[in-house]
């Protein structure tokens, strides 16, 4: 019987694991070698190695430029030669910023000192390390001295400001105070800046992240009221990594910018406090009740402002270069050495980071010790596996930026596929990544068993999603930013994979001094059952990716998935054009201000600019295309390809993420190489897909979003070519 | 030029105030009369009167049975006989419970006994008056004497039971504490008794009612910690009124229940307490915590317990028949005098009342005291006018209840229709009420100003749908309970209207001792400019309803409004079938346990009855013939109407409404007799439309829902021949 490698896909979906028989990108009879070996490599991962491992490396304070960072990366570069691979450490030396002065003080229309100390509690020694806890701060503020009126923007992000609009509230030369969430951090104080504020300070508000999610520290494992979590806020949408060496690596010797030049060091201080500090500060406003959404947990009554409550906000850094300890980890291939799969975590902390990196790092470290085992014994990969230990994540992704920069010739020819874990919790598989991976690791989640319920944790995943009133199918999440995945995806244009369990391991101990070993071991994934089943999940990835015939890329699911982002793209359009019809016909009849309380803030709205019609049908003609290329190329044959035109088709194979990218990237942040995944200039973290096409449509930049599209569609057409290629090989 | 009453209506809408050259129900020369007497009207309604006359009726406090709410009935009847009117007082005596032991406390794992008072603030001299101040208790609470652990159930209504069963917990043999809001309070301790628990505590959450929605009183308008909302727990979704006396009125020497014996006396004893009682209880539970629609504003964890912490409540009331003093005042019609046209408001207050009920009471007194003065003049009503002012409302309805009960077959005979007002503030028209006046009421919104932005209170109104999301259209809402109209639309089957204007006067001075006049001067209608437009409003109302050739019923609107109420049944029955047979896939693939939480609280749910499907023609039917003899009925010109038949046609028109009834009334609660509108039977006030089908539907109860579609359609049959009846008049 003639099987393909879409037709044996599509078997394991009705079928489940029990007619797991065949695995795709394998031939019948490899399939059947690859699952023995994953069953051993399984039979091998020991949860013991987890703890023993979280205990050691999250015992101190471990961010970039530390003893105890360089002791991990150097223990890990031992474990890692112990267990067979070829590791070594390579050093950048990156700008980062230490606080010298952290100043606070409420000065009018009383006076309150804020306290920026999180109090060690009982039960968790970790906690009371006093001065070597790196203090609260954001990375990548600015120097400043500021003092001003004080208003609340809650989370600072886009609509906040609209509404601030229609309050006629304005920021210009005050100092803003925003809660936590609602987008990544460094939004908050960027567009704080772009509004005209000289300040910005962010609290966690205990409605998202404090007493009303549930108990706090030590009792629960949810923020208590002197907790505070640090970040960077380095402007990451523009570029990640070293602000001083953007592109570039930063070797010993590179050139380097002037820092008053950065362009992603925020233009105004920014400090992160507590809610205990941020409660004092915020009873002070006046003014404006906030609106109903806008209202956090605290006991009192949110007002905006502008004042009377006056703050005065001092920060000095001390900026120096600090050597990142990244470690390199390689097992050669046996029979493609020049094919990379790659595996990452990073190990530095903002603290003792046991659940943030560490949890995810001793997974990774467990799946490379029993590959390592089953290598020496005799079953090596066929292709190269590189395992890296990234450090400086927390300021910026800075340890794996700096290095794919540094490598990416290299890489763009040899990596097959990066796969990222970071930290990891209990519950059910949180999968991001290049869509053309999605058939394969939704085949891969069907052969992982879920620790807590049995069943495999695709299964597990799926009865999650339908509880909360979403679909069965497994899906992956698209990627935006937030870990080391991004310079691979957004930068490379290597395909690219972030894994991680989570949903019943909620808490705040982020980025705070309570992110310790006994939280994590009370709170997180009590007896790393989770941990294995990462180290399970992405191991079984890492070795297929290593061993399979035909690399397992998918085009067909890739397709439905971009399909759906045009469809929410041209949607959008028609939902803004239709608002502002509604908009403007009401600013026609008066209605917003018949509405309004006269006794109440109003700004009269005026009529909005309307909004065209694009021409999408490139996109669609593109899309379309692809379908019938698509189609004719599922239609190959594995078994009847000769070896040589196998490894022709793996060299297409894992180039073609690389051709969804463009050299001359994204509109004012080149960095950014991807025409399908990037972080949201205004979202950060938060993935925009499309994006050229999405944000210039969400900033009515329709001149811009008419160009996008076209060069979008030249990327597919591109595509498209690319898979005929592929078609062509036999 | 022929004109019928429904094209005058339609240029009316079409064209607004105006084209308002005629008026519905008149012939065009009475129109012109008619708006030159409303206007005369209006000129002569005065705010110096309103605000001093809720100065001194609110100076004490005046519940049911007090000095000064005799007195307060006493000046009324003054008044109104000053100004023409022939006012009596109607006093009847009725059941009324004062509390004598009110206690509540925390007897582990800590101590607490709860104030149970609210506190004088300054600048506000009325809430100084210490023991002359009502104890703050839900009225019609049973005496008691328990003690129990606690189980917090967030608001105690039927959604919030399902998911404590959800999470295996049970209340039986605990006290519950429930937040005020969500639902009637009366629901919350008569749910829990069925439930099984022994004792309710009631408190109001600072996040529905208190700091988080504003400044708090005296600084702003909102709850403070010490306030408590008093309010009856009477069981009025069976009957409102004298608990002893059911369907009858409670005169002298009426024969009366057994107290014991008295059904609507609640089962289980409840208080209600502030937030600053009700947080200890709180903090002292632990357990699971609460899912997060359930928090509130307070700053702890909310758990749901049961346990540890344990409480004990200990109530006892002096029962005593206290009298209740109705005044009622006529003003006697020229042509009609055997049709009334009835305007009401209630006089009694839980405390001061200066917004609940003085502020709908001046102005209904202002309205009469104009209205008498023209008639002074020789523009008397063509119909007789009877203007109420009810006591014993808060506890019951008891007032109103009583006298419609005592009176209700002249009623029935001559009253046309009952206009009621209550607590009044600033903003928009809410407008309530039987939708064959929604014609009428619309024409009447076209023709009043706003004090504000000086377009009609339509056109206001309108607006704020419009910035709300709803639509343009002007509509009546469904009336429920709450206030005085009940017994004369639920019961005796007369149409009414509940008017008030507010959305700009939030506070949290409901039923507490900060309802005073120095608090809505400040924060309700400050200018007394509502409580004229609403007196225009209600006025004009009464006056066209008194002069009218043809009273203004119509039909049409009635019959789209109605048409709505079928459908979204119709369309409930659908919906639930849907998510049963979801709900029970999802139970055979057993992805709630697959997807819960191994550590948390977790009972497996199980498959659910399935959804028959209901005969729902003989409704659709009835619409059907419904929709053309109303057609048909639409095509009279009342010009061509001989004095004959435009008598009959409106002796007719005045017992439509009546026609919506049913002598049998609703299952389980014979007192409501209206078909098409009643208070829910598990949501109080809360309106249920064709509330027979509707909650059997709810319920689950398909052997009753269908009768009850049987009955209902019934009833639309005889509608049917009525208007059928009143086309054949010509």
């Amino acid at each position: 019987m003639i099987r393909n490698i879409f037709t044996i896909l599509f078997a394991l979906i009705t079928y489940g694991i029990a007619a797991q028989t065949s695995i795709t990108g394998f031939t019948p009879e490899n399939s059947k070698k690859q699952q023995q070996l994953e069953s051993a490599f399984e039979a091998k991962l020991n949860t013991k190695n987890l703890d023993q491992w979280m205990k050691r490396m999250s015992a101190e304070p471990h961010w970039v430029g530390t003893e105890f960072g360089r002791k991990n990366a150097e223990w890990i570069q031992k474990q890692f030669k112990s267990w067979g691979y070829d590791a070594k450490i390579e050093t950048y030396h990156v700008l980062f910023p230490y606080p010298k002065v952290r100043l606070v003080e409420l000065t009018a229309p009383t006076t309150y000192t804020a306290k920026l100390t999180a109090v060690a509690v009982e039960g968790d020694i970790y906690t009371a390390q006093g001065d070597a806890l790196l203090p609260s701060y954001n990375a990548f503020s600015t120097d400043g001295d500021v003092e001003a009126e004080l208003v609340f923007v809650n989370y600072g992000i886009p609509q906040d400001y609209e509404a601030l609009e229609k309050l006629g509230i304005s920021v210009k030369g005050k100092i803003v105070i925003a809660k936590y969430a609602g987008s990544w951090r460094g939004i908050k104080p960027k567009l704080a800046a772009e509004k005209g504020a000289i300040g910005c300070i962010i609290y966690s508000d205990p409605q998202d992240d404090g007493y009303v999610r549930g108990d706090v520290y030590p009792k629960g494992a949810f923020k208590n009221k002197t907790g505070v979590q640090r970040g960077s806020v380095m402007d990451m949408p523009t570029y990640p990594g070293d602000v001083l060496t953007p592109g570039y690596g930063a070797t010993k010797d590179a050139k380097r910018l002037d820092r008053k030049d950065a362009p992603t060091i925020t233009k105004i201080p920014v400090l992160p406090i507590s809610y205990e500090d941020a409660q004092p500060l915020l009873a002070a406003l006046d003014g404006t009740v906030a609106p109903k959404s806008w209202k956090g947990g605290l006991p009192i009554t949110y007002h905006i402002g502008p004042g009377p409550a006056k703050v005065h906000l001092k920060l000095e850094f001390d900026w120096q270069l600090k050597p990142a300890h990244n470690v390199i980890a390689t097992l050669k291939g046996t029979e493609y050495p020049d094919q990379w799969v790659m595996r990452g975590n990073h190990h530095d902390a903002w603290v003792h980071g046991a659940n943030d990196p560490i949890s995810g790092m001793v997974a990774l470290m467990e799946e490379a010790r029993a590959i390592g085992e089953l290598a020496k014994k005799g079953n090596k990969p066929k292709r190269t596996l590189v395992y890296c230990a990234w450090d400086a994540e927390e300021p910026g992704l800075i340890g794996s930026t700096e290095w794919v920069e540094d490598h990416k010739k290299e890489l763009q020819q040899k990596v097959v596929a990066y796969i990222n874990t970071d930290a990891n919790g209990r519950g059910f598989l949180g999968a991001g990544g290049s869509h053309t991976l999605q058939a394969m690791v939704g085949e891969v989640a069907s052969a992982v068993k879920d620790p807590q319920r049995g069943v495999s944790i695709k299964e597990r995943r799926s009865a999650a999603n339908l509880v909360n009133g979403g679909t069965e199918e497994f899906s992956l999440y698209a990627l935006g930013s937030g870990s080391d995945y991004t310079p691979f995806i957004q930068h490379a244009g290597i395909a690219a994979l972030n894994l991680g369990f989570g949903g019943e391991n909620a808490g705040g101990e982020y980025h705070t001094i309570y992110d310790t070993y006994p939280h994590y071991k009370r709170f997180k994934d009590p007896g790393f059952a989770y941990g294995i089943a990462l180290a399970n999940t992405a191991g079984r990835i890492t070795l297929r990716l290593a061993n399979a015939d035909v690399l397992p890329f998918e085009f067909k699911q890739w397709h439905n998935t971009v399909s759906t982002y045009l469809n929410e793209v041209m949607t959008s359009c028609t939902d803004m054009r239709k608002e502002v019809e509604k908009h403007n016909s009401m600013v026609d009849k008066n209605v917003f201000e018949l509405a309004a309380d006269p006794k109440k803030p109003f700004k009269k709205p005026i009529k909005k600019e309307s909004v065209p019609y694009l021409d999408f049908a490139p996109l669609q003609n593109a899309l379309t295309t692809l379908e019938s290329n698509i189609q004719e190329f599922s239609k190959l044959n594995i078994t009847t390809l000769s070896k040589e035109d196998r490894n022709s088709l793996n060299k297409k194979l894992m180039f073609a993420e690389h051709v969804l990218t463009s050299e001359s990237g994204l509109p004012r942040r080149s960095w950014y190489k991807h025409q399908i995944y990037a972080p949201g200039f205004y979202t950060g973290y938060g993935v925009k897909t499309l994006p050229g096409v999405r944000e210039a449509i969400e900033q009515k930049n329709w001149k811009e979003a008419q160009e996008q599209i076209i060069k979008l569609a030249a990327t597919l057409n591109d595509f498209s070519k690319h898979i005929q290629k592929m078609t062509a090989i036999h």
